[in-house]
This record gives C-alpha cells, structure tokens and sequence, in this order.
C-alpha cells in the first residue's frame, strides 16, 4: 500500500521541534508490512492543502500530523474539508469530553478549543486520551485512506496505537516477510558491502540491499525471502562478523544489554564522567531494565570521583581524571560499592572548550569491571559535545556486551 | 530565499533513523535569515532525482543529504549530473584524501570508496574531515544553490559550519529581525492564545504568530518589527505569565539552570530514580555545566536509595520508594553527601508493567533541597516510558530553575 506522511508545523521547519514522527509511525507501519514512501514537512496554513493534494495523487494512505490544535494557526481540519469538498459537522460528544478533561484539571475551558469538535463530514472519530483535539479517519474520493492526527508526540503516539494501528491491520491484506536486518559495531560501512554483498547477489540478484552508517556502527538491511536463503545469509553475516554483530533485528545496544545481563542473571552498574548519565539513560529507557540495573554514579567534579566511587586522589593528581588508571578506579569503585556483576566507567573531555596537546576534547577512557577482567580502553572520538557523549556511550555500553557475551560463555 | 530540504535515506522512510537533519539545518538557517519552505524524506534511488527536480521548480537553495556514500544505494551524485545534464569528472585529490584516511587508521581502501572521488562538472568540493564523501555546491540551471551533503550528522553537521555556512553567508543579502520567541512552562496553548493575542494583533493584525505545545510547556512566535512593539509585546508577555516564563530565545530548560546556577556561583546535583540519568544527562549536555554541576547518583535499586543517599529503609518501607517522604530525603541526601547548593530528586513509577491503583504508571514525586526549602511535589505525568521520563525530567529541571530564581532573589 502506497504510503506517504506529511507533518504540518512551521516549528519543526524552523527546527525548534526535533520531528520525531516519521520514525515512531515508519516503525509501526513496518511492523504491518507498509513501507512508507515519501515523508514531506509542511508549514502551518494553505502548504497544507498544497502536501495533501499531492500525497492523495500518488498513495493509497496519507497520514497528516499537526495543525489540529485550537489556535488560529491549526488549518488542518479546515484544509482537509475543503480538499475534499465535504462540509463540517459539530460533534457535542466530542466537546463534552474536552470540557470534562478542563473540568477534571480545575481549569475553564477557553472558548476557541470548540473548534476541535468540529470535523468534515462522514470522517471517524479517533479519541484523544492524552489532549483535547481528536483525531480524524477520512476516505478519500478514489478510496485513499486518510488519518488526520495531532501533533505532540504525547497525544500521537498512544492514539496510533489505540485507534491507527487496529484500523490499519483491518484494511491490510498479509504482509510480507520483514526484511533481514542486522546491527555491526566497529566495521565500516565499505568493507561490509564488500565482504557480504556478493554472497547475497548469488541468491537475489536485484534485490535492495540497505547499508545505513552510523556512529561508530553500521546496519545491514536485506530483503530476501526464502527460508533457506535467509538462513545461509544470517549464517555468514555470523560467521563474517563475530562479535561485531550486535543484534540481529531492530534491537538497541541497550536493550541487548539488559537483555544479556536479564538472562544470565547479573546485575549492572556504571560510573560516568563525561557521557554525565547518558548511559545509565539509555540503559533505564528499556522496560525492564530495573530488573538488572542497579544503579550509576554521575562524577562531573574529581571530588566526586574521590568521594563516590574512592578513587584515590594522588591517581587522579598524578595521571589526570581523564587517564586509564582513573577509568579503571571509577569502574572497580561501582562495582564494589554497588555489589553489581559488571561495571564500567567513562571519563575524557567533551569539549568544546576544554581539551589539551596531550588530552585534547575527544579523548575518552573508558573502565571495565567483572569478575572476568578489570581494564581499560582509549578511544579518540567525535568532538562535537553531543556526537561525542553518544559515542562514548555506546563503546560503554558495546563493552557492557561483550563482558556479559564472555561471563555467559564461561559458565 | 525560498529553501527546500531533500532527505535520502531508506532507513529514514522505515524509521530505522531519526531525521535530525531538519532540526540541525533548520536552525542553522534561521540564524541568518533563511526559512525553510518544505523538507521532504525520499527512499535510494530514482525518486532522488523526482524530488531534486521538484524542488528545484520551486526553491533558489535546495539542500539534499544523503546517497554520497561508496555503497550501491548510494546514488545522489549520478541523479544530481543526470538531471543538470553534465558529465561526471574525477578529483583525484578527493582520492589522495579519501586513501590516506584509510591508512591513518592502519586500514586498506575498499576499492568501491572510489566513486566518491567523482563529481559533476562544475560542482565545488565540500571537505570531509569526519568521514570519506566530500559534499558538493553547484548552480542549477536557472541559478539555484544546490548542496550535496553527506548523510551522518556526525560528517554532515562539521561540514555545515565550515563549508555550507560560509558559502550562503557569501550569497545572502541582510537577514530581517529574528522573532520575539518566548518559552513557557505550565501554560496551556488556548490560553496563552487568548491572552496574548489580541494584544499582538493590536500591534500587527497580520503577524504570523506560532504557537507550539510540548509535554508540559507551549512556545510562542511572534514575527514582528519595530523596536516599540517588541518592547511592549516584551513586557506584556512578561507581565502576564511571570515564572512561567523561562525563556526568552531558544535557551532550552537545562541551559536556563545551568546560565542561572553560573551567574549566582551555586553548585547543583541530582539524585535520579524514575528519570534513570536523564536530568544529568541533560545538564551535561550544556557546555560549561561541569562548573556547577557536581554530580549525581543514579538509583534504582533502593538499596542504592539507601547506600547512597542515606534514604533509611523504614521510610521506604513504611511509604514506598514513590513518595514525597523519600523524594525530600533523596534530595537531602544528594545535597549533604556532595555539597551542593541546591538538589532535585525523582522518584515514580515509570512503566510499562509496573504500577498499582494506589501507585498507577505516571505517578511521580520530585523532591527539592536548598538552604530556602526542602519540599517535595507529586505530579501525575505521561504513561509513555520516555515521554515519562523526559516530562519528569522538565519538571525537575524547572523546580530548579524556580530555587535557583528564588535564591537569586533572596541575596
């Protein structure tokens, strides 16, 4: 089913609004077979009728986000029935529920919020648990199905669930198989289409082979069906790669992580200086995660490196914070204190501004501690504040994994 | 300049990858003037060239990221000679470059990273220092500005600062007014609307003015000259909202902390439970935090609550690790253990999964302490695991913002 998204928002034009839509509705549509093909941003106002008039011409389903909200830059109701050539309705029910949500808050409602139970005819109502304007489920002059829905993510986000994703999986025929996928960790993007295309081109001569690189990272994208092609590919991938090959399928770092420590039933802890709480972020942002995760030390200033995690102060006065002695310190500090399994640490210079000849922003330590080994690792990576932050914790965490793929060996 | 943004990329059409190129761009632009008028994301391949060509019957600066790659997808260089109609012509100190990264490293060059050497006729050579494809500038056939860029944030946005701006800086005339931007937190959007607008209109009946809610907090837009009307539009809004005004610009919440908790010498910490490193991470993610932030503790486990904050285990067990008795202690502990002038804490129920009818996913306790209050405040928050934790994380954030005020006040 033809497939395109078009987001309505001068904020996100103008960047003050990171558009996180695209993926969180892309992923869910894969999940349902549906690729989409062309996602467009708009701004508030007549560009609107512009995007929808096009997406109709080509795709079977256009989804629309934003520009549903109660104020006078919110057209897209009105774009839609215009568009379409149908009148709006009132819908009292739909007013009585804003109200009630004012009411429940202590709060009046402002007069102008009305204009969200207004709808062009014959569209469904998609309840809106988390804000006031409802969404909207239309059917097009040639069958094209379209999803008018609001903007923050907070309302979109449960209502693609709640009332998107059982309307979709109605209109769908089967779906087809999900592509292969799979995750590399410290190999280039070059090298692996040398290594694994050909063997793939012997199977599926055409077919679309994705790399996508990041960070540090690269992932493998395969569309092939066939159970013995599939299985031979994912076997060399295996073979090729090793331990480079974190995950097999749309899994995290850290959910691979607290997948691994889950099953072997160890417990995690991390003492972060310059990724400052990044990781142990990223770690508690899978479901799950308390399970295993026991805790983390923020150690911006020495002295809390001294006073967290004992670190002794001449080592810092002697190699520095940002030195391997440190990182393994700060890394055996947290495990003793904590009593967690696996520990490790990050300390180096995130700049800007900071930084040396000899430490200059972008180095980076970082500290490992189990019952296995205790070391410690030197990195040199991006030097732009936030890239760097990223990287150094996904190497934090990369050797969180392959401490817990060597305790479960050693069983 | 009419601008439009081209975003390649499979794996951004699957939602494999976040589009932050929009974001990135978009304020860059801003700050010389240029608006973005459309942004669209299109698949590798053909359909590069349908949107270069669309866009460029529409824009004079056209900007399009990604496909410069080595690998068989990556194939914006062919689509951009094909549609201008000129010839491809090989750099050969593109190569030079490209090669001695690769033995930098200690690497050999794939043999295939050579078609990133290639270029259409005429096209400027944008240098890579964080990766292999260079970016290209060319003039379209009626004049426009064309940009290839490389696909990573991390290659793309060092080459946007030292190639892209310079270039349009060179080809721009004298940017207009920025707009009055103003961020407000506790504030719904109708009625920040009704409050503000009329009094605007007064001033300019026709002000495209922009209203964008976020979890928790709405930013207002008001593109208007005159140095008497944004003066009293100023002060008006000022008046109006009081506290609830955080910013006036683009300062994000963290910044504000950390640019009040600088200007009044104060030391901060955090002691995070349901927030997991989030509200530490985003401090840290300010450059110049390391001089008030001392550190934080990451505490899951109680006996973490305990060990590390002193939390005692019979306020745990008489009152649950979720509740304003253990917000309050958790925020002392962090102060009296690192010294810092003023505390947060978190303490909620994050979920999936978890949470009871007493203690429901979404609940969450914040406690404060500083040397004007020890307080703790419960707040019923989004059910959604990481829009719980980043609203959470806002409300930390602003209670800090609001001590820091106060202790400002009280000097």
């Amino acid at each position: 089913m033809k497939t395109e998204i078009i987001n309505t928002g001068t904020e996100l034009l103008l960047g003050q609004t990171l558009n996180t839509h695209l993926q969180h509705i892309a992923l869910r549509l894969a999940d349902i077979g549906v690729c989409v093909q062309r996602q467009v941003t708009v701004p508030d106002g007549l560009a609107i009728r512009e995007a929808m008039n096009e997406s109709l011409a080509r795709a079977e389903l256009v989804l629309v986000t934003g520009g549903l909200g109660p104020t006078s830059d919110d057209v897209t109701r009105d774009m839609a029935a215009n568009l379409l050539g149908r009148k709006k309705v009132f819908h009292g029910s739909v007013l009585e529920k804003i109200r009630e949500r004012f009411l429940r808050r202590g709060l009046v409602m402002p007069e102008q919020v009305a204009v969200q139970a207004w709808a062009p005819e014959g569209a469904e109502i998609l309840p809106n648990d988390c804000g006031t304007a409802p969404g909207l489920y239309l059917i097009g002059r040639e069958g094209q199905h379209i999803f008018l829905l609001p903007g923050p993510p907070s309302e979109l986000n449960p209502m693609f669930e709640q009332s998107v994703m059982p309307l979709l999986r109605s209109i769908l025929p089967e779906p087809p198989p999900e592509p292969l996928f799979f995750r590399l960790v410290g190999v280039g993007e070059s090298l692996l289409q040398e290594k694994i295309e050909p063997f793939i081109r012997s199977f599926s001569p055409d077919a679309e082979i994705g790399y996508c690189a990041r960070p540090g990272e690269v992932d493998l994208r395969v569309p092939v069906c066939g159970d013995d092609a599939r299985g031979q590919i994912q076997k060399k991938v295996e073979s090729l790669f090793g331990d480079a090959l974190y995950a097999t399928g749309h899994e995290s770092m850290e959910e691979v992580v607290v997948r691994l420590a889950t099953k072997l039933g160890k417990t995690v802890a991390v003492a972060e200086s310059c990724t400052g709480g990044l990781i142990a972020n990223r770690i508690t942002n899978v479901p799950g995660s308390s399970a295993v995760f026991l805790g983390g030390a923020v150690v911006y200033a020495n002295s809390e490196k001294v006073r967290q995690l004992g670190v002794p102060i001449e080592m810092i006065e002697k190699h520095g914070a940002v030195s391997g002695e440190v990182a393994e310190a700060m890394a055996h500090g947290i495990a003793e204190r904590t009593g967690a399994d696996v520990a490790a640490s990050s300390t180096g210079v995130a700049g800007p501004g900071s930084g040396t000849a000899e430490k200059p922003a972008g180095l980076c330590w970082l500290g490992f501690c189990s019952a296995i080994e205790k070391k410690s690792l030197r990195k040199h990576l991006a030097t732009e504040r936030e890239s760097f932050k990223y990287m150094a914790s996904q190497q934090v965490l990369d050797g969180l994994r392959r401490t817990l793929l060597m305790l479960g060996a050693a069983k």
